[in-house]
Order: C-alpha cells, then sequence, then structure tokens
C-alpha cells in the first residue's frame, strides 16, 4: 500500500551505518566491484575470488567480514537474474569438499564403539558446506539479519526443481534457526506511543484483516485493545509474527464490531474475555520456525497479569479452507450435503432467481449475505457444513484439514462457536461463506485438549459445535 | 575477591522471573523432581523420561521449553559428582541415531552427483545428536544463555579423556558459535555511571592488571580513560570481553604510572596515543570462540570519532611466557646467552651476594628489582634477551612463542618498544622480569604486517627492536 | 484534522494513573462532589470550602494535593459556563488578604534603608496570592502540567474585560515562566522512528504549512529534512514549539518544490544549506513564553555538529501581514505605490479583464498566480512592494509591521531574498501573493544585524532586496 | 569519605558539555574575565556590567543566558571570600526598584476595589527583584540547577546577620520551591543494577546509619530491601531525599541485625512488615522544601503494589534529642526523674562503680551498653523516660520536642514501640542510649491520627508505650 509504503531493504541499507562497509573498502583499496546487474559470465569470474577470500582465513576475520558485506550490497544491487546466478555460484561451489567427506565416513566405518561420538563428530563438520560460512558473514552488514532473512525469502521463490539452491535455503533455515531460538525473542506490545517506523509495519504487514490507514491501527491500539509482537534484537523495527487482542464482555461473534472505527472503547478492567482476532506472520523468509504457540502463550500470561477479571481466552478465527473445500463437495453433487427439507427451503426461496435453485447457484451470487431472508435460508446448512468441515475433514488422515484450526487445536484450544455472518468482506465472503469460528483457550484444558488432538487425533469441540454437527 | 563478590548463577536464577518454571510446574503438576546431589542411579532413571520428554513433541514445544527449565533447575542444585552423571547420560544416550547415519551414509555412497547437495543435507541432518536440541532448550531459563556458557566451562574441565563429554562440549561450542557470531554483539562503553552490578564484574574478572577495589575501577574509568566491552543482548550485564584504555601523550612505558590513583587525569582531547594497557576474556566458557580482533578494531573507530588529535594506537603488554622460557634456558646454561662482558659485570656486581654471579642466581631473589645498581647491570641482557624470545622463538616453529605476542602479530601490529621495570609487581616481576612491551598499531600497516605475520610468517619489529637484539 | 484527532486532555487523564486520585477518594470516603455543568449557585457553595482545604494545611500537604485533583477532574467535567464560574471564584475570593498587604506596606514605609530588603520580601509575600498555590497544586494531576497550560489558554479567553480573570491568567503566566524556563527544556530530534502519539501532535499543531496526512508528515522527515522540537520533562509527549528544516544546496525558493512528496531526497552530507521553512508554537497556554530564538540556536548547533558541509542557515517564510497592508494602501488609492509604466503595463494586459485595469481589480481574482504572462506583469510591482513592506513599514515606528520578519530581524537575521511565486496555496496567495522571503543568519552577524536592529532600529537587509527598493 | 569521593561541582561542571560556554564566549570574544580568587575592587567593577548585561535585553536572551553561564563559572573559581563579595554585589546592587516600589504603593493605595487585583499584580511584579532573574539565568550552565541548590547551601551560610544576602537566600528559595514542586519529582528504585555514580552518592549522603563501602551498600540493595529517592529530571544523578526499607516478619527492634552483612536475605514475597530503617535529605540548598511525608506515602503505594502480603509499615528510628534532653534534666537534679526503688538498685548496682551512684555517672561511661547486669537494671527507668519525653515533651507548647517524632507524628504515625538495645554505636549511645523507636503508619488510621496531633495536639501512641509512661 502506498500510504505506509515501507522502503525497501536496499534503499534503509544505502543510508545506514557504513564501519564494516569503510573497513572493507579501506582494507581492498583501488578495487571497485560494481558488477553488472545480470551479472554476466566475466562478473562471476571476478565474484569468484571475492568469495573464496571471504573463507580464506588470509586478512583475519575482520577484512573477510567487511569483504562479505561488500558483496552483500553488491547482491543486493542485481537484477532477479544476476542474485540468482549469484547465489547459484555459492550454493553449487560452496558445499562440502566431497573428499574430505568420504574420508570421514571411512574413518566412521571403522570406528570403535567408544570413539564413534568424535568421529560422528568430524563427519558432521566436514559435511559442513563453506557457504553456509560465507551467509554467516552477511551478518556484518548494517542490517545483516534482515538481510538473511529476506534472501530466504528470495531463495525459496527460486529455489524449486534446483537441489542446489534448495540446499542452501536449508542452510539458510538451519542457521535462522539457531538465530531466531525463542529464548532470543522479545516480547514487545505495541501501542500509539510506539516508534511510527515499526506501526507502519503492522499496516504492511496485517493479512488477515487489512488496516486501512493510520485510524484503523490507532482504533486497534485504544484501550481496550492489545497489541503484541515478538522481536529479534538485531532486528527491532521489524515484527517477526503479531496478534491483535480485543479485551470484550463474552464471546466476540462478529469482527465488524470489533473493528468499527466509531464503536466506544470499553472498559478493559472489567472484560472477561480476552478475543485474539488476528495473528500473523510476519517475515517470509522465518516459514517452518514457529513461534506462534510461545507468542500465545506469552501474551496470555501478560494478560492475567494485567487485567485481573479475565477469564476466557478465545480467538476470532477466518475458516479459510471452507469454501475451496465447499465448492470442490458441491462439484461432486449436493446430495449428501444438504437435508431435503434444506433443498427444497432452498428451492422455494430461489425461485425467482435461479431455475437449478441449488446452493451452489446461491452461493455464487455474493449479494446473498446482505438479503436477510435469503441468508437466513441458508445459515442452517451452511454452520451445519462449517461445523462438519472443521471437526471432520482431515489432512492426511490425521490433522485437520483447515489450518487455522490445525494450529489452534495443537496448541490446546477447542472449537467453540461458529459465528454466522461475522465477516461480510469480499475476502471472509470468498473464504468462509461469511462466517467465523471462536476458539476457546481454557488454561485448565490445555494441555488435555492438546494430548487429545495431538496424541490421539480427535478435535475436541463445544457442545453447540456438538449440535450443529447433529443438525 | 569478597568486595565484589559476584553471586553465583544459581543465586541469581532463584531470584528471578519465574513464568518459565511456573509454566512447567503447572504443565506438570504435582510431579517434583528434587534428585539428591549426587544423583544415584534411580535418580537417573527417573531423569531419563524426563529428557526424553523434552524431546518427543507430545505437549509441544512451550511445554518441552518449560520442562528443559525446570530440568536446568535440578542440574544447577547437584553436586559436581551429580552434574557429572547428569552430562554423561545427556552425552551417552542423546547421540544420533547409529541406524539412521549408516542409511544416510549408504544413500550418500550410491547418490548421482546431482542429488548430492540434498542426501549430504540429509546426513547432516541424521548427524545432528538430539542432546543439541536438549541443550537450546535451556536457552528458556531466566538466563539460559549464561547457563549454557558457563555449562560449557564446566564440561571443558570434566571432559578430558571421555570421548562422549567431549563431544557434548563440542556441540555446545558449535552452538554458542552462532549465538556469539560477532554480528549479535554489542560494544558498550562502560563509565562510572554504568550499573554497578556490571561494574563489578570487571573487578572480579580483570585478570591482567588486578582491580585492588571499587577506587582503583573508578581511576580506570576517569576522564582520559575509556573502557570498551561487548555484550550479548541475552547477557546484558555479562562483559564477553573488555579493553582498557589510557589516552596519553606519547607510549606510555609503565604501567605502575597508569594505574596510579593520586595521578591526575590529563586532558584526553590533546592526547595523541591510545594505548590498550588491559584486554581480558571474561567468559571461560567462549574459549575458542574469538572476538578479541573485532573489539580492537571497532575501538579504535570509536576513539578516532571521538578524539581528532589521535594518532597512535599500541598496547601496554605483559610479556606472561618470558621467565618460564628464561629459566628453561638458564637451566640449559648460561652460556649462549650472556655475552662475555656482560658475565664479568654480573660476577663483579654479584659478588658478596652469590659465589657464582650467575644470571639465574641474581634473579632467584626478587629485591633485584628495586636495587637500581643491580637492575641497571641486568638491564642490558634482559632487555636483549627479551627482544630476542619474542621476535625469535616460535611454537610449531611458526607462531610466536609467547602468547600474548601472537595475537597482537597476528591482528597486525608490530613489536616497537620493550619497557624497563614497567611492571614491578610480584606477577610482573615472575611473568616478565618486569618488563613490558608496547605493541603498535599502525592503521595503514595494519593489513600488512598482518600477511607479513600471518603469510610469511615473520615478525615485524621496530628498529628499536632490532637494535636490541643486535646488541 | 480527523486522521489525527489528537484526544482532548480529558479523555487522556481519565484514563491515566490514578494514584493521587485513589488516595484523594481515599483520604475524604464517601464524600463525591459530581457537579452539574454550569456549576451553579449550591455546587459554588459545596466547592468553596472544597478549595479552603486544600490551603489550610489541615490533612497535610498530601491529601490538599490529592484533594486539588479530585477538583482539577470536576473542572474538566464541567462545561465552559461551568469552568467560568469556577475559575471566577478562585480568582476573586482567593486573591491577597488586604489587610495584611495594607501592614506590610506601612512597614515598608518605616523601614530603615538597611532592613528594607527584608521588608519588601515580606510585602512580596503577602501579594502572592493563595489561588497561585491552589494553581500550583493541580500538578499532582496526571498531566497536571499540561492541564494548566490548557487552563491557561481557556483562561486568555475568558479574561477579557474581567480584572480577576486577568489577574488569574497573570498567576499562571508567572507560575508557567519558572517552570518552562528554558534550562528545562529538551531538545528532541523528530524522525520517523518516534512514537505515532508525538508525531501525530505534529500533524495537528502544524500551523505555516499543513500537513496533509502520514504521508506527507513522513516526508517532512526525510533523510534529507530534519525536525526539532523542544519538551517539556513533565509534557513528553507534547512539542513546545517545533522546527522544519530542508538540507539542500543554495537557497529555496518554492515550498511547493521543498514539500512534494514525489521528489527524491537529497543527499544531505553534501548540502551546504539549511532552509527553516516552518516554525511553529504548538501550545496556545504557553503565549508570552519564548522559546523560538533559543530553538533556532541550539538547531544551528546541532546541524553545524551533523553537517561539516553547512555554510548558511536561512528561512523560507511567509509574509503573513502583506497583503492586508497592500489591501489598507490600495484602497487609499494606488497612485503612490505603482510607477506610471507599471500602470501602463498593468492597464493594457487587464484591458479585456477589467475596465479599470487596477492593481486592485487585478489581484481580485486568484487566477492571476497562474497566468503567465499576467503574473510576469504583476511581479515588478508585487516584489518592491513586498521589500518596501518588509524594510521600511513599522509597527510603533520602531518594529518591523510583519511579525515574521521582527522575529527573525530580533534574532540577527537579514532580509535575504524575496521569492516570486514561492507559495502559490490559497494561504500563501491570500496573505503574501504568492510571495516567500529567505531570512539568511549567518553566524558571525547575527550578533551585529541583532545590535542593528533591536538597538538602532535599522533593518538589515541584502543588496538584491536594496536593489528591488530601489526599483 | 576517600572511598567514594563525590566530585566536587566545580570539577564536575569543568568536564561537561560547553555549549552554551562556547556560545558566550563566542559572542563575546576576546573579552576573557578571570578574576582574582577574593574578588578584590577592580574585579568587583568589572563584574558589575557585567551583571547588568545579563538584565538589560541587549544582545538578546540567548547572549544574555551565555553569559550568565559564564559569571557561574567565574563564580566557581573564586574562594570563599570572592564568593560572598559576588554575592553580596547581587543581593546589594540588583534589589527592587525603591521608587517603582513606591510608586506601585501609590497606585494601590488608590485603586477602585473592582482593579485592586490588577494594581496589586503590579506591585507584585515591581516587588520583583533583577537579582531573582540573574539567578534564574545560571540554569543555562550544564547542571545549573545543581549550581543553584549548592549556591544557597552557601548562602544559607553566609547570610546570618546581613540582611541583604538572606534577601537573595529568600529569593533563591523561592524559585527552587517553584522548581522543586514535587510534582516534578521522580520516584524511583535504586538497586544494584543502578549506575554507580548515583550509588556512591548514597554512600555519600547516608547520615543516620553510615554506609560503611560498597559491600554495606550492596547488602542494602539485597533482594530483601528496597530503596527509593525522589530525584529532579535537571539533576539526574543527585538523590533529592532517600529511604532505606527492610521487608521482614513483625516490627524489627534491632538495627545491628538488620545492618548485618553475614544475615542471610529473608524472601520478601511472605514479609508481612515494611521498616524504613532510614530516611535522608540529601540536598543541603533544599531546606525548607519538604518532600518527605510524599516520599512515605509514595514508597507505600509501590511496595503494597508489589508484596501483596505486607501489613504494616513502620519505621526503625533513632531518639535524637532524648540524651541532650535527659543530661539537661538531670543537670537540675534526678529527684523527679527515678523511682525510689530505681534509685536503690542503681545505687546498689553502682557500688564499686561510683561513689555517687548516680543516673548520671552510670551513663557517662558509655560501658554500660555492654554490661548485661547494669543494662538490665537501667532498661526500665531509661525505657520510660525515653517513652516520657518522646511523648510529652513539647516544643513551644505544642509540637513534639523530638524532630523525628515531630515528623512521623504529623504524617500521621504512631508512636509504636520504643527498642532496647537497638542501636549500641558510638551514635546510637550517645543520641539515644541505644534506644530506637518504631513509629507505626496504619493505613486505615493515617488521616486521623494525623488530626490528632496536628489538629488537637495530641499525641497517638501504642497501648505498649502507654504502659511504659505509667511504669
Amino acid at each position: 500500500m502506498t500510504q505506509a509504503a515501507v522502503p525497501s531493504l536496499l534503499e534503509r541499507i544505502k543510508g545506514l551505518a557504513k564501519s564494516w562497509i569503510e573497513v572493507a573498502s579501506s582494507a581492498k583499496s583501488g578495487e571497485t566491484l560494481s558488477f553488472a546487474p545480470d551479472l554476466p559470465e566475466d562478473d562471476l569470474d571476478r565474484l569468484r575470488p571475492q568469495l573464496r577470500g571471504c573463507l580464506d582465513g588470509k586478512g583475519g576475520e575482520v577484512s573477510a567480514r567487511a569483504r562479505a558485506a561488500a558483496l552483500g550490497r553488491e547482491y543486493l544491487s542485481l537484477s532477479a537474474e544476476g542474485r540468482r546466478r549469484f547465489l547459484k555460484l555459492v550454493a553449487d561451489e560452496f558445499g562440502p569438499d566431497p573428499e574430505a567427506v568420504d574420508q570421514a565416513i571411512a574413518a566412521l566405518q571403522q570406528a570403535p564403539a567408544d570413539k564413534r561420538a568424535g568421529v560422528e563428530q568430524r563427519l558432521r563438520e566436514v559435511l559442513e558446506p563453506p557457504r553456509l560460512r560465507l551467509l554467516t558473514q552477511f551478518n556484518a552488514l548494517p542490517e545483516g539479519v534482515k538481510f538473511l532473512v529476506d534472501l530466504r525469502a528470495e531463495l525459496a521463490g527460486m529455489a524449486k526443481g534446483d537441489a542446489g539452491l534448495r540446499a542452501l535455503e536449508n542452510d539458510l533455515k538451519g542457521l535462522l534457526s539457531a538465530w531466531f531460538d525463542v529464548g532470543f525473542l522479545e516480547l514487545r506490545r505495541l501501542t500509539w506511543a510506539s516508534p511510527a517506523n515499526v506501526l507502519e509495519k503492522l499496516i504492511a504487514y496485517e493479512a488477515v484483516h487489512t488496516i486501512q490507514g493510520w485510524d484503523d491501527l490507532k482504533n486497534r491500539l485504544d484501550s481496550d485493545r492489545r497489541l503484541y509482537g515478538f522481536f529479534h534484537p538485531r532486528m527491532p523495527a521489524e515484527p517477526l509474527i503479531f496478534v491483535e487482542v480485543a479485551l470484550v464482555q463474552g464471546l466476540s461473534g462478529d469482527i465488524q464490531q470489533l473493528l468499527d472505527l466509531n464503536a466506544p472503547a470499553g472498559n478493559p478492567d472489567t472484560a472477561d474475555t480476552a478475543i485474539f482476532y488476528s495473528i500473523n506472520n510476519a517475515q517470509r523468509g522465518l516459514n517452518g520456525i514457529s513461534f506462534g504457540n510461545f507468542l500465545i502463550k506469552r501474551v496470555v500470561e501478560e494478560l492475567t497479569r494485567e487485567f485481573k477479571n479475565l477469564k476466557n481466552f478465545a480467538t476470532l478465527s477466518p475458516i479459510p479452507g471452507f469454501c475451496p473445500w465447499l465448492e470442490s463437495r458441491l462439484a461432486e453433487g449436493e446430495a449428501g450435503l444438504l437435508s431435503g427439507i434444506e433443498h427444497r427451503a432452498l428451492a422455494q426461496i430461489s425461485n425467482g432467481l435461479t431455475a437449478k435453485g441449488s446452493l451452489k447457484a446461491l452461493l455464487a451470487d455474493p449479494a446473498w449475505v446482505a438479503d436477510d431472508h435469503l441468508a437466513e435460508t441458508l445459515r442452517g446448512p451452511l454452520m451445519r457444513l462449517a461445523a462438519r468441515y472443521l471437526a471432520e475433514e482431515r489432512k492426511s488422515g490425521v490433522r485437520a484439514l483447515d489450518p487455522v484450526a490445525h494450529f489452534h487445536l495443537s496448541n490446546g484450544a477447542r472449537i467453540e462457536r461458529i459465528n454466522w455472518r461475522a465477516d461480510t468482506s469480499a475476502k471472509g465472503l470468498s473464504q468462509s461463506c461469511a462466517m467465523m469460528v471462536n476458539y476457546l483457550y481454557k488454561l485448565d484444558d490445555i494441555e488435555a485438549n492438546h494430548e487429545t488432538y495431538a496424541g490421539k487425533g480427535k478435535v475436541v469441540i463445544s457442545s453447540a459445535v456438538k449440535t450443529l454437527l447433529k443438525g
């Protein structure tokens, strides 16, 4: 969005502290790299010894870092193709030394049991590719950690079908996993008094319920709201993941109401329920390195400490997979999906609208959601189908098909309530037929719920949802 | 020292935020561990499933961390023997799965070239021992990083002759190397306005020239001094390494003068020379993870920015290996060490003191250093021998025998000046015959000096030291 | 503006730390005040003893403060009329004790010379009205200082023609003058990383060149801009005065260009000129307590330190009084204002436009500014008239008639350049016929310029402006 | 004390930011003041116009401040005599203009009632002496506020018998009262992680129970202790007043125990009592500007929030006036002080010691406190006399004679318990015959107690103390 356009990393790094860069250029005076954007063959030939120079230990570690920083800057100035060629070189020519690997394997195969630990370690060492050390050195860039996080996001896009790039991406994942260990993350509460350059990231990164601008953001930071994120000490202006919470009376079942700019703020001190209405991973480059469950746990702790009257912790979540699933089921025919009575009701109501009176036909026109009469007729069957989708549909036979359901169920929540016409935005309509779910985190049951789901593969649901399923 | 006794980690952790611990105990209610200090066999049997529980993924990552934190606390309450048994269990029973390793090796040996990268990575993964994941989880302790740093220091002591413990110690080194990458360290200047709990660590950790108390410390933080350290964001009260600098006119050649509490502070704005008179690694658990050269480079940058008149950067360093080396040479006879004239001079002066008039006999009584006449006679031969020791004696034929000399020479310094009666403390006397060295860092020559030493194995010395060598 | 609506003080205080309030209510349990909004007579009767209670010393100072805080809260809940009545009571019934004043006067009139100092002081003490002590106690409110600043702004509106309220307003001015002594103010640079709740105040308070929203603001905080403000430690989110600076090459003569969101940022490190293009007093309640000249001085210091290439410090300022002045002159006839040639030129160009061809008639239609031909004809006379207005027109015969000119001239600036079509906004057009002025602060001349203007009453102008005057 | 010698203000200011000074010297180039230390007559003559220059408005406010800063620096370099002469000049020659005062008085005497407010204000204005504006300008010094606080302390010493200096000191008190309004003070908790330069001030300023060094200090900051102080934003390293608290079970009656370095720390979470065992005003220059009662109130709030089990808040206080009072009573004869039985007991026990066996004679030798038998005999009468002194002896017939008792009683405390042999230090012995008092702050009774004491002049005591009085 233009309003709060986040500067690209390149722009930011250009303007930043240049201490390492300066060291680099002073160290290797005269020599400027300035590659062509697409990094043609002869630039590759000039790049190769530079990369070697970062690893050979001549000139000392300090110079190596400085050189790596200079290369990182070069990388940022390349075109997409140039970057791919740069990374390909790193991936393919800086892997483990095959001979050393073979020797270490031979040693392992001959090692007596009581020496095995040491020999295994030796093998692990020679398997550690020099390209990993190269990547680590980019940490010397002023925003080096962010550089590597973004690099992994780029690599993920390029790596398909290329074992070398995939390996490089994997190396990077390992490195970032160590660096982003949850023990290093800081929980920070963001408020309207937080730095604007951090707040604009929220506007840019919020993907569940788009933030419409600074007024919308300010409203989400009002006295009856809380917004928490995890941050890394070396990326202080970049949230890694953040969650938005509303402090209310009873379960909230309507996102429009929650986000209404004109609604007055409630009194948080008397609130009995904390509604987690949006949780966003903000860094694509950290995919697969999870901290969502830690975040929820920590936020529950914080809220409990601050608000003595809080009793319930629940989400107000979308059902992102429902419509796609429903469509594919409808494509197979509606017989098993609706009861006879429902069929007749739909046929009747859609008389003037469509020849077929089918659910598929009715849903095709998004206007249904604004038509009270029509919506009322659809309510019964859609709520039941949503309950069925959430509670019974599985992926690989084990985990809940819906990804959001899976996330909360593994964290120990239960499916508490399905809310009708809870998100009538275009996205809500096309993903979830405008429904939303409350997942309830009951502190005393979290452990048991988790066991039931993760251990025994059973989904925990409330009696209200059970009733829906029967209906 | 009692004055500023640093609380043990155990004490500190006891009093700290208990959030994880509480989660742990709530998660596993009822169950308290409370092992006997020596961790007898049946306690080991209770520990084993606990450790497994941290790894099996049941109960979720959050609980696993909490459980690890509880185990970490238990560990701290054990005796030395109990700790050894605890770590031995971790080392021996949580190594890589041999079968998985063998399979991955077989797969590698059959892999076609273009798939090798992926298969290598698979092998690396199975070689990554579960015990490493266990150790990582201790990061959830309130001072988890310090816990692991101290743990490695303990392990280093225990590991001798035990391949398992050595492997564990090595795993930990790898983990800490990633976490303590120099890109994560903060350079902090410490002043008299710094927190007392950080300053007391300086008193405790200074090993080159012991800090005698708070007055001595305050004097070293005066307006003509600078003290910089590297810190890790998760160990904010623990310096990793620190350097003490005096801003003076010309090279300082006398440590007594520099540390004199009654000497008035100089004017730092007119100083032309920064003397690095003490550099200390503060964490034994980070041995082998070096950042000394980075520190010096960064401090030179800072000082250059702050003081426009600075021209020279030099150390005032001990020669810790000189006396041991000299003794072993003297034991072989003094013939090659002294000239005839020197011999006679010594014989003459020691007439009343000793029958033999040998250097060895003269040095045996530390009173020589206070005897101006005697000292003057010894000055010539000892200065020459020190120059020879520093410039010519090698370890494994390559690096300078003296460890301090080696450190500075690899960083690109040159041996500038040897200072007579520069440190007459008991330690200075017994290590270096009271001499000290200035290593000079000339900004324009650092790179070349480094190459000369690290590349060609030649020690760079000033003309004054050359003259000494000839003498 | 709605986008960044600043919460009213009342709203903010409601949600804030209640420590004093709680003490108050616990101290005086049971008793709630809750006055009617217009503060009718019997509420006044209840208020009177409460105010006395704040002063009589019974219950101790702590309770007095708490009680004052409670009264402050009441005040904020009153209507405009209620507030007036509240303040009238304070003003009229809590003045100095006339008897005590008379006695002290008598004592002074009889005092011998060497005792006079003490007796004068006694008189000053009895003249210090109790209402001042009352006001001081409102400082106990969570945002007490801001409360009093806003109170003075309110009083200024009410006080006209009411000696009592005017005296109260004056008391408050004295108190705030002591509290806002420039020695207590902090110079803070605001950037895009500053708290959003501070930045939104800039949007709300900028009155010279309205900030259109967050994008406009972000542009004014770009790398080639600086924004500094003075803050008081007890009003940390409220700028008192702030100045916006652009770092450019040469004098800027066009505000449109400076504020263009699409213009690329310049390189501040090579800039030779700092343009102060907007300076705003943000708190009406601090009228008459000046710190503008301190701000400019401090900002010049900061910029000089940061940017080594800066040579010139100048403003780009409106001429707010020009059009009103011109209109009143035109009303008197145009004879003395235009030369014969100019008259003919205007007559010619306005042929089809207006019968009279007068300057007055031409300026009446703001479209002239966009008509290149017409504008070019007007340029000569208007520039000359502006120069005459700035350099020659005086208020009370001494100070420059234009308030902005007076401000900068007293600070030691000189009128450097008048810029044509420099601000074509509606406001620029109606105030200054779209012209703007550069006032130049030449560091070496500031003192002398100040003397020339403040001492001798002469306006310092550049040779270019002199030429205009002659033209 | 040498260990933590606090640098003098002069030393500190010398090394500090010189921005104002530089402005000053650049403003008035060439002209250096450099007065002789004793400020002889011709230096006074040079000083006079400088002081005038700070007030006449020529050169602008910024220059005036800069000039004042330069004069402040000169002041600090003068001898005691020079300083007195400097201040005398300021006091005597920069008072109110007598003519203007007389005119304003005449105007007041003729003013109609409804104009009186304005005319009074005018009179107040002309009574405001220029010297006050001069003093205010010293706030421009880098540590200007501290400068003025220290200046008042100096003035207090000089002012005796000099109406002019006394008036100046009074002006300063008024200024400081406005600046140090309790609304501006920050409550800060000091811990072992606080800056060393702040902590050393505690060592220097603690006057009740001397802090023996850094170990003693660290012990007073242990986990079962709290230390709070008030700070001013412009004197961030200088506590204004601070209080030391121990968290214990039941009332503490023995200061030796509380301060024992070897005693283990208690568990603060289970403590039911907070003992305020030392409260110190740290700035002599703020005498008469009280914030002690605010501090206690705020600390009680903080502690209540942090520790849920706290029920009692009490002091452990010295009885500084007891021994002087007792001595003067004993000088009048012991008849009324001791009962017949007590007399005989004393006579019996002191048989071998003294001819007279009088209390006076027994107390003359401080060894009594270590003699269990003798002490036991003295216990009864001394405890009773202490109770009588505290509860019944008055100053001017109203307030408790003992200053510490008066302070706590006016704050709403009650005399709870007198503790025998509670402070056997030399000071405790000579002030209080080694006794100490617990003053109890019962939250519900504070208001009523205060009224009883301040309103009705009655001292509130516990039943235990009542019993003592009867005994």
